[in-house]
Formats: structure tokens, sequence, C-alpha cells
């Protein structure tokens, strides 16, 4: 029997998804599973883009333009313009989801062997289009104490080698929920400009910044045309994971043309989930409003009842919709299966993401969790009160 | 500023995007240029596919499974064994396009610098994914002189190195037009099995074979169910090139375990054009014989067009819809641009594939260009005559 790659060999499972036959197991059993684990949002798409697929009128459904279409890549471009983000349509490229955007910047900057710097806790599958490519990920840690702001740039400093290509952030972060301050992007362009390197920012969740903080793109940083390569994604934004629409932007003009090679090879993005996308820009900014004001009671509702548990850790979210919580375990990789395989609270349990997934450092974040607040604020409470009573059973075992 | 990749450097660019320039300029010239240069079908899409997409009922455009929804599977499967191919939903995975099946099966078997045996001409967006793979294509070359059929099995061996990890067929053809032979899909077996190799068949023409021949599949090759790989796709199948549904198949558990991990990086494959391609397999026979019906008469006119030309030669296609056609030119490039950038016919001209970019060999397939015969007979007609024309004119200047 011929053997698979060694790179096959090390790609990262996804940290969800071995808990998933327990949580089938637990549903058999008849249990009821409330899903902290995943960033599915339950906020309904707007209307417009849904009914804008509903009404098309295409007869063949031919390949789109590799790039995206132009009208659509026009309207991105002025919707960047209003978050005050200069860029035209000829900066970007229209991808299969911001994962496609985030592999055909690795492919675009990076050769096996090498090195990427990522604060860390971090989305768990910028590990697996590392392995992929054959890029090696350079963890640099931060720490809950003070919310997983920017490391400092003298730890930075310490990790970059003739190697290293890029740094990556997720701005505002899943799984941290931090929002990187202007003050902090401006010490990442200096820092990047020094040494020569890309900086690219995944700002899939832009819009979702709270008590009126202002997200501060890598895009709006002067001097850092030719360094700034972003990751961008409809799915968060608009409720649409499912379109699989993203965009990967760059001044740089190297980069965009070297990314349209490997965005050539696969043809071009989804038509339908187009379509969805470009009727999506219409929503009005009044969603926007609503569906912050809804995460931000959700959080308050979430870290009040979080604080309420003992010896119970939380980074209070200001961005995005995911938080860090540290947890009185010692392995919450078992604690989380522990509550899908041995526990219920009156036919109810909760399944959350140990966060050692979200870690590169062997041994990081083994008492964590990341808990994702897409639910209803009632279902909240309630599964942190099955989270507390977990906690309790776990602990006198 | 800093610098993109080697790969990037190397990433291969389209045969036909370096002629869309030339084709845009002679447009606002007012010239009409026929496309015979690229495989989108005018072939109108099943209904019912694009009903389903009308008529759906989604209010959060989720996340689909990682590996399309079972629903979906199982309806795949129930298609192949229609087609004499006995698989369950377990071993297949619904990619984003054939393109992300091969960029899974490439990433599941082999590492950088692992080496792959593919025929020549062959599609030439492989090249692309083994680019951005690192991997080495080794070209195995056939050849014009009898349609392309299968290179001895003597070349092959020649060929095979300890970094040799699979062979990769396109059965039937793009851009040959070639249908494999059962015995010579059983000499590849014979081969893969003896050096432990994977056989890699990219069948997404699988329904297009013409004269009443049959598609065998290495899938239903037995005792070959450890090495062989099938990337598929509806695009070609249903006209739904836009769509982006392809799928992976295997019954080497380690391949689709392995790949599964890939496709969990990208989260899921996009949602409406799960829709369109589920509802597509309700496609009655008689949509495939009417498809078929055409292409053949398609194919008929063109090689009969082709053969009245001095010192043309044609390559009779047996499946798909592209023929490879040897022209009185040394380099067929030129030619192509010349076409679009120096004549016209009383103001039409055509646009064709330079069949180099199909090749790996440098300097195979100078005097070559690849026809996709996705249109109207009577513009096919009209596009051979006015190639006619174009060689004559080409060779007085």
């Amino acid at each position: 029997m011929p053997s698979i790659s060694r790179k096959g060999v090390s790609m990262p499972e996804s940290p969800i998804r071995k808990l998933v036959p327990f949580a089938e197991a637990a549903k058999k059993r008849g249990v009821n599973v409330i899903h902290l684990n995943i960033g599915q949002p339950d906020i309904k798409t707007p209307k417009v883009a849904l009914d804008a697929v509903r009404n098309h009128d295409i007869d063949v459904l031919a390949y789109s333009m590799t790039e995206g279409s132009e009208q659509y890549r026009q309207k991105i471009a002025e919707y960047y313009a209003k978050n005050d983000i200069q860029v035209t349509s000829k900066d970007l490229i229209v991808t299969t989801g911001g994962s496609e955007a985030l592999y055909f910047a690795m492919g675009t900057i990076m050769d096996a062997e090498d090195e990427i710097i990522i604060p860390e806790p971090f989305y768990a599958n910028y590990n697996g289009f590392a392995t992929a490519s054959g890029v090696k990920v350079v963890p640099i840690v931060s720490t809950i104490d003070n919310n997983f702001a920017l490391p400092p740039i003298a730890d930075f400093e310490k990790l970059i080698t003739p190697k290293t290509k890029a740094i990556l952030i997720c701005n505002p972060g899943n799984p941290t929920g931090y929002l990187y301050s202007k003050e902090e992007i401006q010490q990442l362009a200096k820092l990047v400009k020094k040494h020569n390197l890309f900086l690219i920012a995944d700002e899939v969740y832009r819009e979702f910044t709270y008590e009126g903080r202002e997200h501060y793109s890598i895009l709006q940083e002067s001097g850092l045309e030719e360094h700034a390569i972003v990751v961008d994604s409809v799915s968060k934004r608009y409720s649409m994971c499912g379109a699989r629409i993203g965009c990967l932007v760059s001044k740089n003009k190297d980069v965009i043309q070297t990314a349209l090679k490997f965005a050539q090879a696969r043809l071009s993005p989804p038509t339908f989930a187009q379509i969805a996308s470009e009727a999506a820009l219409e929503t009005p900014p009044s969603y926007f409003d609503e569906v912050k004001k809804e995460y931000v009671s959700r959080r308050d509702i979430l870290v009040s009842e979080l604080k309420k548990l003992d010896d119970v850790k939380v980074a209070v979210p200001q961005g995005a919709f995911y938080c860090v919580v540290e947890l009185p375990v010692k392995d919450a990789d078992d604690f989380a299966q522990w509550l899908l395989e041995k526990f219920d609270a009156n036919g109810n349990t909760v399944m959350v993401a140990p966060a050692s997934g979200f870690y590169a450092t062997k041994g990081m974040g083994k008492n964590q969790i990341r808990i994702a607040y897409v639910l209803e604020k009632e279902l909240l409470v309630e599964a942190v009160q099955i989270l507390g009573k977990g906690l309790t059973l776990y602990a006198s075992r």
C-alpha cells in the first residue's frame, strides 16, 4: 500500500472535530448539547443577499472571472472606502472564503521551511494552512492576564531569523477577542519595515468592535503599502459562512500578480456565492448597529455569568465574538470530553473548544477553553450554569 | 520591499491568460473574436439545478459539513453505482471544484520534491497545483500520431525513481480528447501496483465518450482500491462550471482521512453550489444523450473542416470536447497572438489556446493548438474558415 505524505501525517486535526463523536453519542443518549464551540452565528443572513440568489437569471452557470467580477470588486473597493481604507479593484482578488485568501497569501510569499510569526493563541486553521504549505509557524505568547494584548516588540525581534517572512495577526482576534490598538499596529508596522517582512492581517471581524472602539486596519497605515496583506471574508460580517467568499487585499502589485497565478489554477470563485456577497454589500449600516448591540449584550451577560464561577478567569473581548476562559482544571481537553461523555445536568450539557488547539507551543493553554457567544442570551446563561455544575462535579470525581 | 516566494515566481501563468489583453484590444478595434480557447460549454445548465437554488429556504447561510452533507454524498454514491462504480458516502469528500480535489490529492500523498508522472500534453493547471505543492511534474510524451494513446509502459518505468509517488491521467483527456481503453487502464494498474504508487485519474469528462465507447474508471479495476484516487467535478457534466463543486474519491481510508484534514482547514464547500449540484443529479439520462449527440456532431464538423486545411493534422477526439491540432507554423504562441493582434477576416478572428502550455517539456507542442468545441456548429465552421485564412496570410507575411 503506498504511503501518504509526511505533510499529510502532520496536518493537524480540527481541535473541535475530535470531540464530535462524543457530542453525537451524547445526543444519541438523549442529552441536549449546547454548542459554545463553533463560530457559526445564529444571526440571520441579510435578506437582500438571500433574495439576490433566489432571483438569479442564470441559464448557463459559467466560470466567473478568476479574480472575481470587475463589478463586485469595485463594490468591495467602495466598501473599503466607507471604512477609510483606500484601495481599488486592482488591489484585490475575490477568494473562496478567507481560508483561500490565507492559502494564496502563504503561497505567494513563503516557500517550504520559511517561518511566520503568529501571536498565540491563534485561529487553529492557521496551523493547517502552514502545514499544507510546508511553512513553519513560530508562535509568540500573548497572555490572558492582559487580555491577550500585543506581546512586546522585543519578544518578536528575538524570534526573527533569516527565514522569517511574515507576521500574521487576527484583528480583532479569534479566539482572543482582543482588538489591537492603532499604536500596536504602528509598532508592528515599524517592525516589519525594519526587518523587511510582510504583515498579514486577518480582519474578517472588522465590524465587530465594542464600546465605540475603532478598528485600525493595516491598510490604513501609510508607508506599509508594500508590506500589508489583508485576508477578508463575508462569512461573519453578514452571517453567511456557507457562501465561501472572501478576498485578498494588498497594494503590493507583486503580491496581487503572484496570488492571481494561484487563483488561476483553481479557475474561479463560486458564482452563486458572489451574487449573494455582492448583494450583501447593500445591507444598511443599521444591520451592524443591531448585530453589535446584540453581541455586546451577549458578551456582557456571558462574562458576568462566568465571573460568578469560582477560580475562572475571563479575557474580556473587545471585538469578534469569542472569549478565552481559564478554568480550574488541569486538562481542558479531558474536561471537554468528560462534559460530553460522562456528564449532564437535567439532560443538558455544553460543548466547548479546548484552547490547546489554538496554541502552537506544546502544553500552552491546557487549562483554557474558547467560548463563541453566537447564541441567544438565555441560552448563554443556561450554558454557563451547566458549565459551572460540570466544573464542580468534575473537581469532586 | 519584501520579496515573494520562489514558488510564487515559478507558478505558471494560464496559457490563455497572456492572450487576453490582445483579445480585448481586438474587440476594442471592433473585431469579433470567436473563442475556441476555453472549455466553457454553451450548453444550458439543467433547469432542475438552477431552480433548486431559486427555491432555497435558507435564512442563516451556515457552514455545511466539511466533507459535504451526508445526503449529498449518498446521492453521489448512487450516481457512481449507476456508472458501475461501487463506492459509499464514506469514500468521498465534496470539494470546491475538481481543482480542490486535485490539490487535496497532491497534498495527501506528496511532499515537496516528490515526483508525479503525467502523460503530456496535459491540463495546464496540473502544473499550477504541482508548483503550489512543491511537487515535480515528470512528463511522459504521448503523440498526435496515435491520437495521444497511452505511452508504452516501458517508457513509464524508465521515469520511475524513489521519489515517484503517483501517476496522473485525465480520462477522457483535456486537451487530447483521448479515451483510455480498459486494457490501457489495466496496464497502468499493474504498473502502480508493481511500484507501489498512487494512480490519480481526473474523470470529470466521464459521460463525454463517443460512438458508444465505454468509459472505464480506475475505481472499477479490482485490486486497485488502495492505489486509486479519482478527481471529479460537476462543472462539465452539467455545464455548471461556476458552481465550483467536485469530489475526491478513494477506497483508501488513509487517503480520505488525510484529505479530510486538508478539507477541515478550509471549513466547507460552498452551500448554494451544493444545493445546485445535488439537484443536478436528478437530470434525466436523456439530457446526456442529447448533449453527447450535439458534441459528436460538433466534433465531426470541426474535424472535417480542419482536414480541408493544408498541412493541418488533427487528433480525432473520442471523448471530452477538446482536440489538439498541429498547424504548419513554427510557433503557435506567436500565431495565436498574431491572429488577435494583426489579423481579421471581414472583421472576424479566432482565439485559440497554444498547446505549449499543455506540455511540461520545453519546446514540445510549439506547432500545436487546442480547440474546445463548445460552440454551435455554424460558428465552428466559420471559425475554421477564419483560421484557414489566417494560416494562409500568416505564411505569406
